[in-house]
């Protein structure tokens, strides 16, 4: 089978008229002369995720191959969340294949979305063949969590969104875990700005990729594992993000705990860890501006345990 | 001496162009087709208090009257918390005036912003009439929390913001304590939209000023009072109030609690129980917009102690 590897701005002008309405719009805060933030985390359920899903599910109903048999996905996380939510939108039904090591909190937010749950394996790849299995034998639609075209496209779409609310910005700095998010702003951006990936120096699947000329799996540990800790880059975010030139830099996990904290008692934003590493990069100077460029900084992730904030 | 009770449009606009720069202009987001939040949780220190706090400075620095003495404040809360942010940032010392009671976080955040604090006394009463005895005293700056002219200009800023932001919307609810963010907003908008006032039913100081047609003392309690909980309407917020036709609701703390819930689950925004009072009449039905009414929501503060948001 031969895929192409080209998700096309077009896709993702396509992407933003097929989910208007189904996500929100979300709003841009200047911190500074120079500095914006794109608070994303107050997306549907608490993440950028559901662009890529509503995109994913409507596409294949565009196309008759979203059918009774509705939708699986594997994920215990902010992935899981979005296909969940997307398909209780459009009325089909979703069966989400978690590790039995996620969390009671976790699974407790999937089922109030009305996912049917699979608890599988003692870690991701377990869950995500036991989907693709599934999606084998029943015809059910795969919504992956970031190497599918109609995903990335979808994602872009908060690239789409900065070029309107943001006038003149340089760099847009963005947190990689498989790809899908900064595939998807790289392509909706083009020339319009330059495109930084921020990835944990534990789970580095872009910095790995870009240097090795391939996606290639790796280790995966540290604090925002939970959102940005995928061990290998998705194939189609690779071929984005190189085509595009995307910048990669990498921070330590004490950076990811510190700006996140600085996100809650400066900005009083509840992130989680992911939802903080693309901020990181500039408090702990891993990424420094020039003297006139302008920065926006997306504020990816929202999910987390509130007491764990101060 | 006679006092102006009027607060001018003009103010508000004059209030707007002194503190630019100096205040974080709030986003936006719209939630439903015709409800939109305004986000003042995300202005510096965590509510929309400092607008008013450096309208306050800055026009008595204009006028002379900001000296090397600098100024007085009586609050342990966000009014504390602002006054102390912005004469840090204008370069002027803040000795705040708190009661015994006032709980070791916020005497921290307070310090953290280098404030001189003076603990007094049991209750707000006492710890203002010891800032009032330190005005006389020392000829310092006197901010009040809420019914001195500049600070009721100040808060206003936040209506003139959603004249730009939100096209044509019908009401803007908003949260009451001492009445100076609803006159401000109520001078800002005018005739372009009405404002009704949202008020703890343990902590109704509009309300039962309204009824009897001039401020008066009464009870305060309920999970609000630490940002609602003024026993009186501000006379300069009464007339306003009373001048622009501004509507009253009251919730009870259970709505409250439920709403402040919602806006954690269901928005990922960290609120207090007095920032989650104004959303608090919509999800409550204690106020209920019209079949085309198009509302916004003041979403005004987020000084919570994050654990207790699940």
């Amino acid at each position: 089978m031969t895929v192409s590897l080209d998700v096309s701005p077009d896709d993702v002008q396509q992407a933003a008229a097929r989910i208007a309405g189904r996500v929100r719009r979300t709003p841009v805060i200047d911190i500074a002369p120079r500095c914006t933030f794109k608070l994303e985390l107050l997306q549907h359920t608490g993440s950028f995720k559901p662009r890529g899903a509503f995109n994913r599910l409507l596409s294949a109903k565009e196309n008759g191959e979203l059918q009774g048999q509705g939708i699986v996905a594997a994920s215990g996380g902010n992935h899981g969340l979005a296909a969940a939510y997307a398909a209780r939108e459009l009325g089909v039904p979703a069966r989400i294949f978690v590790p039995e090591t996620t969390p009671a909190a976790k699974l407790g937010k999937l089922r109030t979305l009305g996912a049917n749950i699979v608890q599988i394996g003692s870690e991701y790849a377990e869950a995500y063949q036991a989907a693709v299995a599934e999606q084998d034998k029943t015809g059910a639609l795969l919504v992956h969590a970031y190497d599918q075209p109609e995903i990335i496209a979808g994602q872009g779409t908060v690239g789409l969104e900065l070029l309107e609310q943001v006038d003149g910005f340089d760099t847009v700095l963005v947190a990689v875990g498989g790809g899908g998010l900064i595939a998807g702003i790289a392509t909706a951006l083009g020339e319009h700005a330059q495109v930084v990936g921020v990835e944990p120096a534990a789970a580095s699947a872009m910095h790995r990729a870009l240097e090795a000329g391939t996606p290639t799996d790796g280790p995966v540990s540290g604090v925002a594992a939970d959102s940005l800790g995928a061990r290998r880059l998705g194939d189609l975010a690779f071929a984005a993000v190189r085509a595009q030139g995307v910048q990669s830099v990498l921070v330590d996990d004490e950076a990811i705990v510190a700006a996140r904290k600085e996100l809650w008692s400066g900005f009083h934003l509840a992130t989680e860890h992911g939802g903080a590493t693309a901020y990181a990069a500039l408090t702990s100077g891993a990424y420094k501006p020039a003297a006139h460029e302008r920065v926006v900084v997306v504020v990816c992730g929202a999910n987390t345990d509130p007491s764990t904030l101060i």
